[in-house]
């Protein structure tokens, strides 16, 4: 096969992210649950706009781009993990390296390593884009129970300290997202009942 | 309301773009449209893939996933606009100029200003990165059409010499790609009578 041959091949085999449905719902529609391709881009401009709040320095937002674009194209293999159910982390990431290895394995070589490498470094949460890519999954995924009246939270049955956990990352490297916005809502899905004590 | 207010609410209402759907539709599925946020994604995981192929210089990848990202967010105001339908380009740009200054207003100023212009300069196509990114917009429409047996050309009834015209510039900025690749596809569709003469 021709190399852009091959690299066509991988750009059609993800158009089934479009296809993996997470348990967050779009706005004004419970049923409607958002698809990874959806929550990708949703994430990018999250991380745009919001940016000056993040203390991780040196940042190379062009690499952030590039691992979240490419963060969840591996469930196309293994499946979206509910953020909030019992799962088993060493077994999510057996799943999802072979998945990387079968999607990213559609590119030529080089482009294969380079690939797979974003995707274990986001995943490794070590280095300051990875994390600063991180904390805004965990927005993300807050700000579409804000848009649903907590959907996720009431379906999951939530407590404030599984939340919390949930978005260790953004109060670690993002206090001031947390701070001045979101524990102000959780305060709120508190007090309305929705989030548990 | 506080800044950080005014940036969330500017990324709960960017969330519509999710419900604003192309003519396109996902692999495996005539009946499922594809949307805005989805398009925006996809595109710019083409344009990472695919960038050894363009022939234009110093591009900035960082403002080009910006602009991709940003580029049909003012659809949530103006909604999508079939490529191949009889449009006129200077109501299409009215109405989306409009509805730029509607979203984009909802954020504090100067970033007001930057997405802004981000989209603008996506949309005269004068700057290399503008350029770049509208190669990607064409790419991606012209792949999900491999990927569904040419649902597009058939429901407008395309000629090649409009398939074309809607890849003028792919063809001028990126020929590899038009040679290596979209030229042989075309010819395989007008083979099979889908593109007609």
């Amino acid at each position: 096969m021709k190399k852009i041959e091959e690299q066509v091949k991988f750009l059609m085999e993800i158009d089934k992210v479009k296809g993996i449905l997470r348990q967050s719902v779009i706005l004004g529609d419970v049923n409607r649950r958002e698809n990874d391709a959806e929550h990708s881009w949703h994430m990018a401009i999250c991380a745009l706009t919001l940016k000056e709040y993040v203390d991780l320095e040196n940042i190379d937002l062009e690499k952030v781009f590039k691992m979240i674009l490419l963060h969840d194209v591996v469930e196309v293999y293994s499946d979206d993990t509910p953020a909030f159910s019992n799962y088993s982390k060493e077994e999510k990431f057996r799943n999802e390296l072979a998945a990387a290895q079968k999607i990213f394995g559609l590119l030529p070589e080089e482009q294969y390593k380079e690939y797979f490498k974003l995707w274990l470094e986001f995943e490794n949460m070590e280095t300051n884009e990875a994390k600063f890519a991180n904390v805004f999954d965990r927005f993300q995924g807050f700000i579409q129970n804000l848009s649903s009246d907590g959907h996720t939270w009431k379906k999951w049955n939530v407590t404030k300290e599984m939340v919390l956990r949930r978005l260790d990352p953004l109060i670690k490297y993002a206090p001031k997202i947390y701070e001045d916005f979101i524990s102000l809502e959780i305060d709120k899905y508190v007090a309305k009942g929705i989030i548990k004590l």
